[in-house]
């Protein structure tokens, strides 16, 4: 661009919106409101410390799996970190966790004729090995469980089921063309079993066409026998389908040598400014310690860590005397087992502690766009309609709320008569780096990720300020 | 994130809110335009051909300063990639462009005492050289006019001025920060030189701290000499800050060899696809073919030129026959002289072309926000209630409307009596890459760049069926 001109009158684009916006807030809200909101967007747009410290965590602390070591720094570091914002209390929450390693080098190597082709891999979390010998088999593809079940046992019985149904690009929100996939990685590998398949090959759940394999959970069904399931990069997926397509009958050499070791002990790191006037009553919010054992885990969910750590450093550096306690839950163990998630919903219910709202950031630390509410079905409207009123109040900040999901960490949370939350960043970049290699400390942006932090903070204190009626 | 079932409660918050606005919009406009937005979204998002061309435009082109060689290929390969669309008509508009090469690496080295530090430095674009000999000064810093104008001649004469006014990070929008702060980088030069100044250092346009200096084009005052002007990093004005304010005098050895060559033939690279109904009424979509001197020109403005092409593919695709011609114009020299911008509109008013409405789109390659729009007094308020009537559409993919700016390349058909458009992207990233070396193709993201293109697309559609009714 060359004319300053220009860049003015662009400039008065958002000037006339956030004029605009800000009287018809000003009908509805306090106008202590709108400034406090304006206030903690510019304390995390100026004095965050989310960036700096997840580029510890992503570079000096890297990728977290549940009973890693690292795991065990990412838990000491954050708690440390807690420490330095001067809280009402930080401590560590207990969680046995599942302790799974995967051991060497993936192999997936397609044999067709005289030639072969290594395809770049990853075991699925918690699945079986093939074992150092590894196993060697024919491929069949399948798109679908109808094809699957079409197939059936005769076609099946001692091959490699090859799924290959890609995310669908035309939904705007890429979970929503995830949902359409991860069936595939989750329960491929037992459905396959069921027919007698060895061993299943899942095309990652990503949108990019490149070399990077996804890994991610895979869940057996105890009826069929564990086979060893494996992701292998979109572009080996596609590869992969031109030979099959092209008639010729390929076997597929796979090794994995990935296992369980016994549970271990960890924790959820909490902190929390307690509430003034009602400290029973818990404004949570919460991401996840844990990530899979590949890249940093930056968006899944270093960012949603560094998050949550920095809504109670906003409001901290604000000064502000919350009514109700405000806490921050990085809970441990999200990807391979929810342990974490569980064991604090079980503690908290132990405790008779009431959440007025938990909200959970577990979908990337990109530029905000609203947040997803669900709660139970007696209190869901009524709740929804209180938060709803604030969101005028976001308006300027290009965030809407709508009814949906919230996350896996505080579903377990859902007994409670509460509302839950999802933060919602924009979607399109997040499965290029979901559960890969690719999901580094560069990819985050540092202003992306502040303005999460500002837009939870921000509703956080609203709800505090204002209160969501829980009893009917 | 684990449990499957949190997966599809997420995706229900889209499909809620998508139904909610689908219903909405139902009320005010037809299904057929529903239903044709919906194919130019899935027509950009599985078929498109923008992102092949930024990649084919950054890695095997790079960057374009107007006049030079790879200026040249750009104009060649993107009339070729227009012909394979077999549009009406592709053509190249002759342009006289200045051209302004950089020499060799810059210097700036600070002295203090016996230390020196050299700090990363591009020339400002069509700045004066130092020459070989290079020159050097004491430094004297500055964040304001008023600090520059109290300094004057006594303490300005014969020195260096280090500009240090930094982009204000609480502004949301960052082109309103850049708004803020870019009247150092053009009429920098001059308003020191007027004071006796020999060179200006000036902290580069960007909201990261890092090691990128960021160019841009100065303006000379023609009543002061033309000094040498040269942006350094913003780590390097940080530093180069810390130094001075300890009190020590600094001195800077700057040594710059850019200068102008004769002025060249280049060229605007046009295609059409000709109006049924009123060929002589245009609806025109464009970006800039030039880029500055470093990185590949990725968001500044491939992005815009693969996107404008894209938006003619996907209408041609869907084989749409426009009641009037739809343009696809690409700049040439937005970057240092708009006279690609220039000759355009000349050309135009000469051959009486009307144009309905003219989008550019400038701002870089990410997630679509919305579009603005403006125009001449006597007819903004008219013509934008038109246009505003579509904007429900439009709410399924996140945009929104508004007035404020369009963008440089369309300014001089403002006297037509018209609506000027600008796309506007989400705005985060946008001055971490801008003029500078990172800038570079694999920080556009596939998905962004195909959701913008659908977005113009989509609205050059719905202008183009329903009209904007020009005459009073």
């Amino acid at each position: 661009m060359y004319l300053f001109k220009a860049y003015l009158l662009r400039c008065a684009y958002l000037i006339v919106i956030f004029t605009l916006l800000r009287s018809k807030a000003t009908a509805q809200q306090t106008t202590t409101d709108e400034q406090f909101l304006r206030s903690v967007f510019d304390q995390a747009l100026t004095k965050s410390e989310a960036y700096h410290w997840l580029e510890h965590l992503c570079l000096n602390i890297g990728h977290r799996l549940s009973g890693s070591p690292q795991a065990a720094k990412a838990v000491d570091y954050t708690r440390r970190m807690l420490d330095t914002l001067h809280l009402s209390k930080v401590w560590l929450q207990p969680v046995r966790v599942p302790v799974w390693v995967r051991g060497e080098q993936e192999i997936v190597r397609i044999h067709i004729g005289e030639h072969q082709l290594d395809l770049p891999a990853l075991a699925l979390g918690g699945s079986q090995a093939t074992g150092p010998g590894g196993i060697e088999a024919e491929i069949v593809e399948v798109r679908s469980w109808e094809a699957l079940d079409t197939l059936g046992t005769q076609q099946i019985r001692g091959k490699v089921v090859f799924y290959n149904r890609a995310m669908d690009p035309t939904l705007l929100n890429t979970f929503q063309a995830y949902g359409g996939c991860v069936d595939q990685r989750v329960h491929g590998a037992s459905r396959a079993a069921k027919y007698g398949a060895v061993a299943v090959l899942v095309r990652s759940m990503s949108l990019r066409l490149d070399d990077f394999p996804h890994t991610g959970s895979v869940r057996y069904d105890t009826l069929y026998p564990a086979i060893p399931a494996v992701a292998i990069s979109t572009r080996g997926a596609e590869q992969l389908h031109k030979l099959l397509k092209n008639g010729k009958n390929a076997r597929a050499y796979i090794r994995t040598t990935c296992h369980f070791l016994p549970d271990a002990d960890s924790y959820n790191v909490i902190g929390e400014i307690r509430g003034t006037q009602h400290p029973e009553k818990v404004l949570l919010v919460g991401g996840h310690l844990d990530s899979w054992d590949v890249g940093h885990g930056a968006h899944d969910d270093g960012a949603g860590v560094v998050q949550s750590m920095e809504v109670l450093r906003i409001l901290k550096s604000l000064g502000y005397q919350p009514r109700h306690t405000i806490r921050c839950v990085l809970f441990m163990n999200e990807e391979n087992g929810l342990r974490g998630g569980i064991t604090y919903a079980e503690e908290a219910n132990k405790r008779n502690e009431v959440h007025l709202c938990a909200i959970e950031t577990d979908a990337g630390g990109f530029t905000p766009r609203g947040f997803s509410f669900e709660g139970d079905s007696e209190v869901i409207d009524r709740l929804y309609s209180e938060v709803k009123k604030h969101e005028k109040l976001f308006e300027p900040y290009g965030l809407t709320f709508g009814r949906g999901g919230s996350g896996a960490d505080i579903s377990p949370l859902k007994g409670q008569k509460q509302l839950l939350c999802g933060y919602r960043p924009d979607s399109q970049r997040y499965f290029d780096y979901h559960h890969s290699a690719a999901d580094v400390f560069d990819t985050v942006n540092k202003r992306e990720l502040e303005l999460g932090a500002a837009s939870m903070a921000a509703l956080i204190y609203l709800i505090d300020r204002h209160g969501l009626d829980l009893r009917p």
